[in-house]
């Protein structure tokens, strides 16, 4: 698909969907290769996720985690960064449909690699989404912390007991690494950060709840440390209620069906949901068009080569493959993205794509922080918790963040945040403290359009 | 007016409206004083408005410059900050209504220091704010870094030269101490900061267009240091239009009327409004109540001691008040709340009311900065532009920044972005990036069943 007159277009075309770490890993990988690489993304900005929390929390600002992707790839020239919300993608012609604020943009590729990653699971049930937000992305993070900041200063405000229990109480559904850490710095927020700067209530009364339908915190790091990190929570006052299944969630609270079959109630304000994830729509879009099936989550059953069956130009790599042995983390996206692009790469030279070595996973290990001065980590069979686990977690992420500024604003945070327990970003926009009852109005008048359409038709 | 059992109630309550300047001075100079102070204010934040403009160009986080009141005044025992919209102040039975997410609250005072501030004034036309946002909260400054990136992100798109150009031309309204700001900025950013990141536009040849009405940049500062500022805008590739009042904006542009009468139009996507303010309508609602008047902007027209006739125990204070001679800035409303206060504590210890000396502005001058290293003052008859003057601008600014560790991430922000030009916050949300669109349909339904509604009635 050469277009005429142009130069560079005569160049192997590599599209790149998303600018998570595989994307970004895979577009960096082809920098001396004699290709051109659009990456197309749904965000401006490279996420770095595991830190995601800490934005929710208040202990970094959200710029720390979210450079501008083409800020970092400036300087290659071969990729140019497109930003836009990819919706089909046509394996039969080669191209990338991709949407921005109304226009539709068609992409031509030669060699497609999609590290669309993927969003929160609410296993069905999606309607739970606008009360129980989940932790995926920028939005998220900063309308998690809108609610928990509210959440307290409506309770200042009340009179009502009751009321300012709910307001006081603090749900996160899912105990994995991302629920242990909501749960750890909410509590640490409330008992330490705010202490002292309510007059009518009591921030350290404020309750944490922490539940999970499986029998353990952290099962995939094993029942020594996911007992660990249990002890240390419940140190810290959070509550932490397994064998619990959420079959309900609304404005004021969630409804748990325990173990037993029993049903109760919890009244709660503020919810955040961790519990699952969702690889992103383009794998069904995928399944419907060629012989690649799709797990329960969505996530895309690549060949061992990470391509999709009878496409060997189309890989998938990260959160939207599903690989036995690689785990929903930034190291399976690394290591995917490096080696989608390595096959590019062989094959612009000559190698056969039928003589792929498997992709093989390399497992670093994984870590989870659950307070300050306290971590989890397995590193092999290695597995050990509590301050040194702590700063090996602290050294490794600032080790992955992107650029030398970001790494000493974000050791500033934290020495400050760690040291004093006060925190650089607090704030709520105002949007976040009164507009919601503008949209939630606004929804209301156009439920009630689509009901008299429906009855009149 | 005394609640049964409770002590606190007994001492003499101040109520502050706002956490500006005004209010944060005000509610501080009362911390030894034998009174319960309640503040209220529509922000959870103390904001540093003379940053702003840093924060919608991508210099500074925007929690630098917007602390939480309440850790700011934690230690502060007779304080209480409470978050409300105050919507009516009862004169006659000395009260304060305020509003939070459907809940109405009821304050009573015994001396009431109003420092609500001021918003943006779009004379009248109050439907351009939604296309030209102003600069006046957090809020306005997110959304504006939002337009100005996702211009450039749409441009890059776009296959269409008319839109481009639509596109890459931001339009400044109004051209005093922010517009200035803006304009100078909006340039370094497309100049410098993103020079080079894309690919299929070149960010250096935006356009960034200065309006004013009147004939001078800056006109406060006098002639020649207006003269100055221009200059360097203009080395700077701002295009300034004097003498040009704006009499339409639409989301595509907006339409100018030259001091010859003649009418032209500008295609522009992304406009910014810092032409006028106008005092919270709180001023109104006193107006309604008492015998003061209100100037054309709305501010409140008080007695020499800031307060309102006829009621010598509330006070008007920082943008909200007219007071000749006093300047809507920082200063104003920093002496304007202390000298509240201390009337206040004065009487308290016996002093008659009908005995204060007037208000009375102590001038410690004006700055302005245009661009890295160039910036104007005026400090009583002396004036100076240029590096020293930015210098100046810096270690001030500096210096009245709340917080030891928002001095130095704020100092090591600046020092990157004057030295590398690179600039650590310059992401946009899902939400500012994409959904815009669902509020705008969300809008439209709920305009045509207003239509709806009229036609059947």
């Amino acid at each position: 698909m050469s277009h005429p007159g142009a130069t560079a277009t005569d160049r192997h075309k590599v599209v790149v969907i998303g600018s998570g770490f595989g994307g970004l890993t895979a577009t960096k990988a082809l920098k001396r290769a004699d290709v051109d690489v659009k990456m197309i993304a749904k965000t401006t900005h490279h996420l770095f996720q595991p830190l995601l929390y800490q934005v929710a929390t208040g202990i970094i600002s959200s710029g720390e985690i979210a450079p501008p992707t083409r800020m970092i790839l400036r300087k290659q020239r071969n990729a140019q960064v497109l930003l836009g919300d990819v919706t089909h993608i046509d394996l039969a012609n080669q191209c990338v449909t991709s949407e921005l604020l109304g226009h539709t943009y068609v992409t031509p590729y030669d060699s497609l690699i999609i590290a669309a990653g993927a969003g929160q699971s609410y296993f069905g049930n999606d309607h739970f989404a606008e009360y129980a937000p989940g932790m995926k992305s920028i939005d998220d993070a900063l309308e998690l912390r809108a609610r928990i900041m509210s959440a307290f200063e409506q309770a200042e405000r009340s009179g009502d007991p009751a009321r300012r229990e709910k307001l006081l109480t603090f749900t996160v559904v899912g105990a994995g690494p991302t629920g242990v850490e909501m749960a750890g710095q909410i509590a640490e927020l409330a008992d330490h950060t705010l202490k002292g700067t309510f007059r009518h209530i009591d921030s350290t009364t404020a309750r944490v709840i922490l539940l999970d339908a499986a029998p353990a915190v952290l099962p995939p790091m094993g029942e020594k440390l996911g007992k660990k990190a249990q002890a240390r929570l419940e140190k810290m006052g959070v509550e932490i209620q397994l064998g619990a299944m959420v079959t309900d969630v609304d404005r004021n609270g969630i409804t748990v069906k325990d173990s037993d079959g029993s049903l109760r109630r919890i009244e709660c304000a503020t919810k955040v949901w961790s519990a699952g994830v969702s690889a992103s729509p383009l794998g069904r879009d995928l399944a419907a068009q060629s012989d690649v099936e799709i797990d329960r989550a969505g996530r895309v059953k690549v060949l061992p080569d990470l391509s999709v069956p009878g496409h060997p130009n189309v890989f998938v790599v990260g959160d939207m493959a599903a690989v036995e042995g690689v785990p929903g983390m930034a190291q399976g996206a690394i290591q995917g993205g490096k080696y989608a692009a390595n096959a590019i790469k062989a094959e612009l030279k000559g190698a056969d794509p039928a003589e792929r070595e498997p992709f093989q996973y390399f497992d670093k290990g994984s870590m989870a922080t659950v307070s300050r001065f306290s971590a989890v980590a397995k590193i092999g069979p290695v597995e050990f918790g509590g301050f040194i686990a702590w700063l090996a977690w602290l050294m490794l992420h600032l080790v992955y963040l992107v650029g030398f500024r970001r790494k000493i604003t974000t050791l500033l945070s934290w020495t400050v945040t760690f040291l004093s327990t006060s925190r650089g970003n607090l704030y709520i926009t105002e949007q976040q403290a009164y507009a919601r009852t503008r949209i939630e109005e606004l929804e209301e008048i156009a439920a009630a359009v689509q009901d008299t359409e429906k009855a009149a038709s």
